[in-house]
């Protein structure tokens, strides 16, 4: 037997003499790229990943896994030396590099251009309200004094953001009193304090566009989150009046060829009595669109592949009436490849997706869809198996 | 940025702390086996492949890849030692290396048992008639008289049929007068002569089993041949008369069950008025059942892998009323990417699977399904994207 084979000569080998076939490389290699590679397979392109460590999500299954740091520029023009698109699982690459990239000649989908937008906060709500489209009320804080004028105006809770990055894995902070916007503040970050939304529910909205101008836009679903953890997502959003659906469909397209996204753009909203509000934008397949691996035509991976490759989109329709998606989070056990046959046992029908990631409690390890004629059955046995994966037990209320 | 990490340091890598993640290696880099990676990685399990080159088309895409020949027990050793159970994409691993695997305390999955019957046919078709199942009848050859004495009583054309192996790439010929079975029986094959069987279309029912005895069955589906090679198959099979596709189905888990297989069983079957007879098996995921991947619950790659981990079953219950699923040959040009962007414009629900191999005239290099509700429509859209990527055009009358 010979050695194993390197990947990256398992990547660049010809594999079709004669043909070419493009080549897209995703910087970051979490469970975005991995679940991309799949669908990267299915069209017989290249696909490549820029991995920080080998036991990352994408890379463990990639075989054209590279390891480099994003935020080092070096590694960042090696890696796309070799791909004829760079794109992104996450929005962490810096400015400067990303317009670097350009200039050395690369195609960047998303460019920087659109990028900014998910990089910075308040950036994004001047570009948003600049559309004509509705953001809760938001000011620059350059001391706590701002937070307490803001919440004379708009009353408390404030919600403090982070214009770019936080601390301790947070950017957002839900305030009830000026003590707890206090304690934010201290920390030195440029911030936004925005109004607490009373929203009725949070929806989103997923958007796809290409280079070339085309455009294909999902389904609005429904999006329920815990601890500001996105915990299922119901597609389509039950109960939605179809003007709602078709003005956030609307809204989505607007943003797309606003601030001129390649790729997939998905824009979470507040649904409140009578009006829509943008909450985040992100710029690459998101957790709200996970359930269209099986739940539509064309999976927000493979959408995401042909947006960046200027190839025609795939039809964004479903493929059943209701899908439901949970989250697995991650809990106390860190094999949850133990419980694995005994929520296959429980129900065949549901489609489980493990990310390969080592567990720490309340991290998404995995997902699960279940689809069918019934939104509250199908949520019932989505949650049963996420909840069975993390703890073992269907116990879990507080799952719920 | 560091250099290219090895395949297999990434496939070794502890992916989650304390987790123990089973690790299916399959014989064979071909299409099965790439479509059985994509299954692998949703399920978060480890998965390699035994290639004999690197550009073979899932040692492209498995991160798993270790180079190495199915022909020596030395590189099937060194393959399957790290393994926890070894799979097989196609069934030419000689007998005597599969029964050492498991003296060597391999799990190999199907056994030497079960896939002797997908080997030597002579084996199989006494099995299957000893099972009291219909086989088309068939005498062994040892010289030209035997095949003009069975001509006498079954009538031409006579059908040839190497027992293991063939020559120039072929196992089966029908031969129309004693001139043309003369030729074949030159080359010294063992042969069987079978009857030819004037049948009303061609079905193939796949079925799943587990060590544990747990069986999954797959709707009856129709396969459409043109010159020996699948170009269509129709799931379910049109018009199928219900009393025959449970019969079918039936046949399909006896014989699963009397051969001992583990993993997934392709039974082809002829249907003639009045009966069922079986023609062929295969004891992996089989092209009859690329439809699966969008149009069941559960694909047949994640089936096999589940079964031959012993996890309990999936549904194998259909996503849509009908499923079309068209092969895409090799013509003349070797660059199908170059005509991907037409096919994906002219019909954005068509699903399309290229495999990365090179193009060869008449060879399987991909496949298109398509999912609805009107079996002809769907007939029209596949074969027509299918068309599309071998020659360029819809013309290809010769396709359909």
């Amino acid at each position: 037997m010979e050695d194993h084979q390197k990947a990256s000569e398992l990547a660049t080998a010809d594999r079709a003499p004669g043909a070419r076939v493009p080549v897209v490389g995703m910087v970051g290699a979490g469970q975005l790229a991995r679940m991309t590679c799949q669908a990267a397979i299915s069209l017989g392109i290249g696909f490549r990943v820029l991995a920080g460590a080998a036991d990352e999500s994408a890379a463990q299954v990639c075989a054209g896994t590279q390891l480099g740091d994003y935020r080092s520029l070096d590694d960042l023009l090696a890696f796309g030396g070799g791909c004829d698109v760079v794109t992104f699982d996450h929005e962490h690459v810096p400015q400067a590099h990303l317009i670097a990239l350009e200039r050395a000649g690369l195609k960047v989908r998303p460019g920087p251009g659109a990028l900014r937008y998910a990089q910075d906060k308040r950036a994004m709500r001047e570009r948003i309200r600049g559309l004509g489209i509705a953001c809760p009320r938001s000011v620059t804080v350059a001391g706590l004094d701002d937070v307490l004028d803001f919440a004379d105006r708009s009353g408390w809770p404030v919600v403090l953001k982070a214009v770019t990055g936080g601390y301790d894995g947070k950017g957002v902070w839900v305030c009830g009193n000026p003590d707890e916007a206090a304690v934010v503040v201290a920390h030195g970050l440029d911030l936004l304090a925005e109004e607490y939304v009373a929203f009725a529910r949070e929806l989103a909205v997923l958007v796809a566009l290409s280079p070339s101008g085309q455009a294909a836009v999902y389904p609005v679903v429904q999006t329920i989150q815990r601890d500001g953890i996105c915990r299922e997502v119901l597609a389509p959003a039950p109960g939605l009046a179809e003007d709602t659906a078709l003005a956030a469909q609307q809204l989505g397209l607007a943003i797309a060829a606003g601030i001129g996204v390649t790729g997939m753009l998905a824009v979470e909203l507040f649904e409140t009595p009578g009006r829509l509000l943008v909450n985040e934008l992100a710029m690459r397949p998101h957790n709200s669109g996970h359930w269209t691996i099986e739940g539509a035509r064309t999976s927000q991976f493979e959408q995401h592949l042909r947006a960046v490759l200027d190839l025609p989109l795939g039809a964004p329709t479903t493929a059943a009436p209701h899908v439901v998606m949970a989250n697995v989070l991650g809990g106390d056990d860190p094999d949850p490849h133990g419980r694995l046959v005994h929520v296959m046992a429980a129900d065949p029908g549901v489609r489980v997706h493990l990310y390969g990631k080592g567990v720490r409690p309340g991290r998404k390890i995995g997902h699960v869809t279940a689809l069918g004629d019934d939104v509250e059955d199908l949520r019932d046995r989505a949650r049963r198996a996420a909840s069975y994966l993390r703890h073992g037990t269907e116990q879990g209320q507080q799952d719920r």
